[in-house]
């Protein structure tokens, strides 16, 4: 089956499916949750041949460790968790058939404008095979039609829940083309010119992966680029709150996109907080790249924080604009809440920034001039996360500034459309409306669902 | 300079804009109403000119009639309704600081997801000069920086009208570079790969300037592509309502993009309905381009209606995906709402389309199953409009189906960012969190605007 066949597919599905009703995504989540139990031996011993195989890549070096851990489906309570996702998923709330306007335009004349699902989307994934089964789920739980795409490392796995998906909804009345999986780059490639069958690519990935979408198609991209998120220490922080908020947005969990990667201190304070945020952060084992006052401040101190001799360095220029994702944090001195705004919409990827304040307004001053899809107070870069949020559960984090940014729930997979029901004689027609004739109403309705 | 220059100095303006209050958005937007008052004379004298050129390429064959018409300012009460146009924008509601989320993740931990502007705006339009006008009033309204170019046949007009709003800029907070304005193809390519300081390109003109601009930029486009909008007339369709609504949908505005191209004929009221509609659209002088049975259904009619011998046509397959624009219609049978809906979705621009019917049940279906970003009921397609839709103007319409679709208001010129705020002591981290420890409590506030 050709690429164009596989998207035009589909999007046959998606319109196929519009008048099912949702209860029915709901049935299929907990069928396809059933058929994985049944295969439950099946898959994971697939999954063991690509461990196989990836170990091979591991010992060649060609393959990080952290890399062959996230493939494996058995790790832990991994499966269960995949499982119980799709429940939760089912669990929540529809985010279709939500009225958001609801006015009436003269008498008789009503316009609706409700939340549907976005029609196809496309997902290409890298890694953890668990993503096939929860796009699945957020797909079918929001309406749309979903093309997946794996890393070829978990090819095995991938495909055999692919085919339990396929299984699943085939025993329910949803189209059986409604989630389908490709395997290929070639694929891809040829799948990301059908824009008139694809209405979102969603890439879960590297930065570079995001990107190298971004240029090849026409096709809106909802992607995650990468999290250069920063803590800034200002001048009115309170020393045990910069201690607990810098060292939990490096630490806690290091290669997350929401950990920090840049700490900016305001001048007033490197003589005071500082010292102890540094030596905290060198307590927990966290190399520190500093710019001459930040340096210069630890250096002077006695007696001297541990580590200090092997965990400080001076900062490279390019030392701002990189995620480390490891126990690295990047320092930076300025003169003013102003110039920590400044050099943080310079340098932040615009994901998540946090300053630690007792001062009001510097606090909001920082909330409303920082330009990234969160702004805290007082609070570790750490919770930004859909599942913290209160979503229950997480698309990803969007760093793009239309449609959805930051965390991304459900609602980041529908958009509106407009119904208009016209009860009047003989319907309605723009012709009567204008300068001397009927005027629009513009009446707003309180409506949450569209009665007819 | 540069067309990176440029772009710097957008984003530059946009994060130097942050911190100034929304009413001083509404003050340069009467600022720059006067010095547009001001400079009247100078700017229709340039208009003049662009003029005195269009004519010359209009003598030679080489621009339409109706272009050259667009550009005149003074025709009419265009320059009154211009200015007007700003007035109307300033005075509608604030669409950023809009709290639509807000919860509370644990004591003294608060989330408010808050509407806030997008950024800087790239906006391409063609033809009509005052859409610069327009536009940078959009713009200011809703916080955004913006770099406008339009078309070269408008450029001496559009020159001094961009200079008016930088002057009327110059007597407020907001930074000079706030509006800017280009005037060359080349810029506007170089601008395009500018995607770290470009934030949203919004094409304003034909089909293929949106698409060749999708083709050309990894920033977003929120682009208006063609519209062909379909009527269908189903089994229970009333003839008094058929006929005001097909009619209306075609003549009112045939030029427009909400007007209709397909209607579409349930075979049941092929010898009932039909005629009468088609009747009365040949008196109003449409050109009908017929499918074989609805062909053999008015080629029986006796008496003939008026037209028929001139204005109807068999119907080629390219007409059913074909934006006329003109005093044709392109008319289809089909044998069941079900091949209707079908029909529609294959070769609607998923624009707007309309069913006529007096069954509630081939109502709900229709308006569910057709993909698009109106679906009406006995109601003209010609309602899809920002201002008939209660906005107070209108961004462009949008068939896309991200972020924004149909009828674009302010409120498609913004997006939100996520604000934090704990006031626990000494801040609130992670690491607390988890099993065996606190658990987040999500519990909703009411909240309409962010309380720090």
């Amino acid at each position: 089956m050709s690429s164009e066949e596989i998207a035009k597919a589909a999007k046959d599905a998606f319109e196929g499916s519009r008048l099912i009703p949702s209860s029915e995504r709901v049935a299929a989540l907990e069928s396809i949750r059933h058929q994985l139990e049944l295969q439950k031996a099946e898959i994971l011993a697939a999954n063991a041949e690509d461990l196989k195989a990836a170990q091979i890549e591991v010992d060649a070096g060609r393959m990080s460790d952290s890399m062959l851990k996230r493939l494996d489906l058995g790790r832990g309570d991994k499966w269960e968790a995949m499982l119980q996702g799709i429940s939760d998923v089912a669990a929540l709330p529809d985010p279709t058939g939500i009225v958001t306007y609801a006015t009436e335009l003269d008498d008789g004349l009503e316009l609706y404008r409700v939340s549907c699902p976005i029609g196809v989307l496309l997902v290409i994934f890298e890694a953890r095979p668990e993503v096939v089964v929860n796009i699945a789920a957020l797909a079918i739980k929001s309406g749309n039609a979903a093309i997946l795409k794996g890393g070829k490392e978990s090819g095995a796995t991938a495909a055999l829940l692919a085919r339990a998906i396929s299984a699943g909804l085939a025993r329910t009345a949803l189209p059986a083309r409604y989630i389908q999986a490709v395997q290929t780059r070639t694929e891809v490639a040829a799948l990301l010119a059908c824009d008139r069958y694809i209405d979102l690519v969603i890439p879960r990935g590297s930065n570079a992966l995001v990107q190298s979408i971004q240029r090849s198609t026409r096709i809106p991209v909802m992607g995650h680029a990468d999290g250069v998120c920063a803590v800034f220490l200002d001048a009115a922080a309170d020393k045990a709150t910069a201690v607990r908020v810098a060292v939990d947005s490096k630490i806690d969990y290091p290669s997350a996109c929401n950990a920090a990667e840049n700490l900016v201190v305001h001048e007033a304070v490197l003589h005071t907080v500082w010292p102890a945020v540094a030596a905290a952060l060198l307590a927990a084992g966290v190399r520190l790249l500093c710019d001459p006052p930040s340096l210069a401040a630890l250096s002077a101190l006695a007696p001297p924080p541990a580590n200090l001799a092997t965990h400080l360095a001076p900062a490279a220029p390019s030392d701002y604009d990189t995620e480390h994702l490891a126990l690295v944090l990047s320092v930076a001195t300025v003169p003013s809440l102003a110039a920590g705004v400044q050099f943080i919409n310079a340098h932040s990827s615009h994901h998540t920034d946090s300053i630690v304040t007792e001062d009001a307004a510097a606090a909001s001053a920082f909330c409303r001039a920082v330009d990234s899809a969160g702004t805290f107070i007082n609070a570790s870069t750490r919770f930004a996360d859909g599942f913290r949020y209160g979503f229950g559960t997480e698309v990803g984090i969007s760093t793009g500034r239309i449609h959805a940014r930051g965390p991304v729930g459900l609602e980041g997979l529908v958009i509106y459309k407009y119904m208009m029901k016209s009860a009047g004689p003989s319907g309605h027609i723009v012709g009567e409306f204008g300068s001397g004739k009927k005027q629009f109403k513009h009446q707003r309705i309180n409506a949450t669902a569209v009665p007819f």
